[in-house]
């Protein structure tokens, strides 16, 4: 195959990359972006290696859809709007079905979620993909993982622990899954790992509310960690409130369920905390369902991270959620 | 080891990314910069793959410099002033020493070049180093590849082909190197390779000035074409006014200097085109030693690149210059 890097960008990747703020896009030396008026700049990189982070025999196109979506949802987490990303591609060799496939999923990302492509670059290698995302925020808007204080009330978006359930059923250790199990539960759950839904719209809505915000990357207990240090604060949960999905709950017994949920990776749901004078609005837009949201549990003082059980006992969990080394 | 991913960013990362623009650097779910009003922002992104674009047992700190240099070279070639950068660092496994000596120059180099750390990803897998850099450029200033008109005098910065040298040291290929060679000649060629200059001051300069500009990081012939494609022109080139450093001139013949210098890659000089109305100024910065810059050529009617010799006549050279694939 000859074809060449430049024609490599240009034949699979140049013809996504319209947008309002993109002055120059894929083709000069490097993208030049407008930052509208009064907003600030917000940047996030994600690493995606074959075998690491997805399985080796993953369609190209879950793998374009996962690595876009992963890292819009750090723009989520900060409240933050999306501008524009650039893609690294490191690939073994040119395959054409492979490449269109790719290009093809992440060209229908980009347009659902407004994020077009503004540069890259090709390398030969192992499969790693290493998107940067561009978003902005209002000056000052943006939500941190900092804010979080004694007796704020804690939520987390959608559910928690599906993506968990889908990594046991790609490692396939689960060989005792119920065999009466749904093929649509299957694919319910697999979606939910290779096509995580950014929470950009929840995370705009919760500029002005929410004290602290990340997202459910590591396992809720090491994501909640973070909030708690960088505030220095503790944290009380109520797992019987954790937010689990219907699926979820028909694929395996409670505790497993529970664990993953605090523990399983890979959800990119929100955590957020909100302080009690705001509570009310939270709740409010739960109700009219213009957030999907759950509370989980309230911010205490202390540096621990307090799980209780449904009658209020202690529960002890692993906190060390998922870790790459 | 048990170093996590978090503590890794920390302990290695997280102590150089201070800058006026960074309202949040590493640390939180995405940066947060600053843009200075009636500036764009300007971003690239490069990928350096261990075996592809440094040997394999090239010294951490030779290629974390390279890493970092390469990226500046984009800004500089848009004319972009450095605001910060992110590292997606993909490693098989966790090397003290190796970590420290990589993040040491980082550092240092960060320092050199005002641009501070702003966010990354460390992930495991084979050694592949990715950055992308942020700058400014004064709305509209930005230096693009598609302004070279007819009659626009074509220079190059400091000197070509010394990388092209350094890569034929590397791959040891050449068994017939001059024995009488000074070891100082040696050590110039390869720092040429892994600690180019990226030439942000002559970016800068070159704002007002240039009719288009880019790096040389493919090739002479190469990085040139995209500038008389994406402008509608061609170009003709002197081979015998091409800048030869001392030290290339001594290590090999005049022939495959010039080849490297018209064909070789990796050596991060600026290419660009000026208007006959502003070469003066040009020539007097140069004159004046505020400008380090060689006139090789001028920009022609038609599409083709044509290289003259020292009595007129025509040269062919391959012109793909250095391909990934």
């Amino acid at each position: 195959m000859s074809l060449n890097e430049f024609s490599l960008i240009e034949k699979y990747f140049a013809h996504f990359g319209q947008g309002e703020s993109i002055v120059k896009g894929v083709g000069d030396d490097a993208a030049i972006l407008d930052i509208p008026k009064g907003n600030q700049l917000v940047t996030s990189v994600d690493t995606l290696v074959s075998g690491v982070h997805f399985p080796q025999d993953a369609e190209a196109g879950q793998i374009a859809r996962r690595a876009l979506r992963v890292n819009l949802s750090d723009l989520a987490a900060m409240g933050a709007k999306p501008l524009g990303f650039t893609l690294a591609l490191t690939i073994p060799g040119i395959k054409e079905d492979w490449l269109s496939a790719f290009s093809a999923a992440l060209a229908e990302d980009a347009l659902t979620f407004n994020c077009p492509l503004i540069g890259g670059d090709t390398t030969a290698g192992l499969l790693t993909i290493t998107l940067s995302v561009f978003g902005t925020v209002p000056d000052g808007q943006a939500l941190l993982r900092s804010g979080a204080q004694h007796g704020d009330h804690i939520y987390v978006t959608g559910h928690l622990g599906d993506a968990a359930a889908a990594l046991s059923l790609l490692k396939a250790s689960d060989i005792d899954e119920p065999k009466n199990q749904l093929r649509t539960g299957r694919e319910y759950l697999l979606n939910r790992f290779y096509q995580p839904t950014p929470r950009l719209p929840a995370g705009e809505k919760l500029r002005s509310l929410a004290s602290a915000a990340l997202d459910v990357s590591d396992g809720l207990l090491a994501d909640l960690g973070h909030i708690t240090r960088q505030s220095g604060v503790g944290a009380q949960i109520n797992v019987h409130r954790l937010p689990l999905s219907e699926t979820l709950k028909e694929f395996k017994d409670q505790q497993q369920a529970i664990q993953w949920a605090l523990t399983g990776g890979d959800d990119y749901e929100l955590c957020f905390t909100v302080p009690a004078k705001k509570n009310a609005i939270v709740e409010a837009m739960i109700s009219l369902g213009e957030l999907n949201a759950t509370e989980i549990g309230r911010i205490i003082e202390g540096n621990k991270i307090r799980c209780l059980g449904a009658d209020g006992e202690m529960l002890v969990f692993d906190e060390a959620g998922y870790q790459h080394f």
